[in-house]
């Protein structure tokens, strides 16, 4: 049977640009596609049934790696994964690690011991040696190891966002949340530009660290509480949407005026902040190109592509409530859209 | 090598009741326990060889088919099933349908290609023979056919508490939000209960439909708006939390207060009602103990075992906020107990 490897030989190329060319996917110049596909057709070459029996030797299985499903960061961007891995024709296996080190450890193991073709990993414990881990692996937000490349939004882009945000609404004092400090991740790019432009804009920031390990409300509104309480002097905020969401919340309970007396600033965009009342400014995260990013690279490591590039983002957007498209549509109501989505019904009682 | 036939044969009990007793699970007496664990030491039987050889023609892979990871109820209820199959040696594979029919079915193919040990059903198409997979198959909260045993909360118990909380607020012209009524599933019960409850107090009652096939936050924000417009006269409302807190946000929006104006309460619990202000009361599932139910249902299937119970509820718990610990405890702004969960950092710049 003619193999791909045959192809390449004859035609003079490389096996990695037959199977690019195969797939239609990265540039390959017009005189070397004829010159593939005269081979093919010379060879009589059936792509398929090789494609087949290369696949032969996969699980077409991919292991998704998670600190926690609950959270909707995590499960906006495990359905975005889920539907491109589809597409490609591969399964997820998930795993979610509740943040431990231990069941990490597991959740890799086990991955290796079914098989799997490729991990997506979007947790990180600081005692794994990523780079050990022998398939193919593609990180979510994270620095793992310097061989494995990372996908993210554009951190940069989303402080900048926020950072304007707070300066157009001429707050003076302003505090931001951000993330477990151990963990190597590019969102502390974020973090970094948002207070280098409250500092250059002669406004007070002062940065607090989270150092919860589990996804729970209750903390974050005992947070909202204590923080507050301690520093009433705060009129501006730049945190995680759920952070921010809890921060409304119980400002609005002591009676506090959103955002005239307390401008907030989210980062996440899943769907949580869509909820608030007042609406919450939010940076939107692109989850279906990261997604789309993440798989793509991951598949290319798979099929044995070269991936030089270790670092990938992804621009981000914003919601202003102010001035959104999203919500003059929605508050405008429009009632002939939802004759189909609800109507009455007699329960027969 | 001696096998667990041998055990079960000389103790003189079934296969299945010497595997409860390897696993430690379901009553065996004093007697046949220690008749079992004699016949072990008699034959010098070796629970764990024997399981590990009967473990290699198995997979220890599960499929969870669901309509929407990103979905706060399925979410966080994969985040509990996926917990409770580790716990029991297993790892999931997670399969998001979209609502799609051709979807499901692909799934399906695929988690039986892939050699599932067994599935936990989600969703429901209804061209999709259910009966016909060939693999173990519990359900969740959907009546998928009459050979596949069903795990839900306690839908009339919920529809009794919300039912309760709306006739003591004083509602006397109320909407639920039900389903859509093509899917069977154990939850119209609890609109049919609430709606019944509603007519025996003399209270106004309409149940409108939702024939939405997509999780999207913006149509419930229109249905909010288009709901509240033609429908100014209602001062109670039931219905699942994300329906709720759209029709919450919309209404605070309008002006009008809650929960004097208008009465909200929800269904789910899942985390998104913590978040609101003010605070939703809402019905809350069992999320852990579904999935631990669905889970120990499936490996006693998976395991040979007969399983005559068809149904299984599990019941549920309210959130009143007026009244809750929970409430008490985060409203008080427990000081000494959040300098650990966050503290302030110095960035450097």
């Amino acid at each position: 049977m003619v193999t791909i490897t045959d192809v390449a030989r004859v035609a003079g190329v490389s096996k990695n640009t037959v199977s690019r060319y195969l797939n239609n996917r990265g540039y390959i110049s017009e005189q070397t596609r004829n010159n593939i596909q005269k081979t093919i057709d010379l060879l009589h070459y059936q792509p398929n049934q090789i494609a087949r029996s290369l696949y032969s030797q996969k699980t077409q299985l991919i292991g998704f790696v998670i600190p926690e499903i609950a959270h909707p960061f995590f499960s906006t961007m495990t359905s975005y994964i889920e539907d491109e891995l589809n597409r490609r024709g591969y399964k997820m296996i998930l795993c979610s690690t509740m943040h431990s080190e231990e069941k990490e450890k597991e959740c890799i193991d086990l991955l290796m011991a079914n098989k799997v073709d490729g991990m997506i990993i979007g947790s990180h414990s600081l005692d794994i040696n990523y780079a050990g881990i022998s398939s193919p692996v593609v990180a979510l937000d994270r620095y793992l190891a310097s061989s494995i490349p990372v996908v993210s939004a554009d951190h940069v882009q989303g402080g900048m966002i926020a950072a304007r945000a707070v300066i157009e609404h001429g707050c003076t004092n302003v505090a931001q949340f951000i993330g477990y400090s151990k963990v190597r991740s590019p969102s502390f790019e974020r973090y970094r530009v948002f207070a280098e432009q409250m500092h250059k804009h002669g406004i007070r920031c002062v940065s607090f660290e989270l150092g919860l390990n589990q996804f729970e409300i209750e903390p974050y509104l005992r947070i909202a509480d204590t923080f507050l309480t301690d520093n009433q002097d705060i009129d501006g905020i730049f945190a995680s949407d759920l952070i921010a969401l809890a921060i409304q919340k119980r400002a609005l309970e002591m009676g506090r005026k959103i955002p005239d007396d307390l401008f907030l600033f989210g980062y996440d965009g899943s769907y949580v902040y869509k909820f608030a009342s007042p609406s919450l400014p939010t940076v939107i995260q692109p989850y279906a190109k990261i997604a789309e990013k993440a798989v793509d690279v991951l598949i290319r490591k798979i099929e044995g592509e070269e991936v030089d590039q270790m670092e990938y983002t992804v621009p981000v957007t914003a919601y202003r409530p102010e001035r959104d498209q999203l919500s003059a549509q929605t508050q405008n109501g429009i009632a002939d859209d939802t004759s189909t989505i609800f109507h009455e019904v007699a329960l027969g009682i």
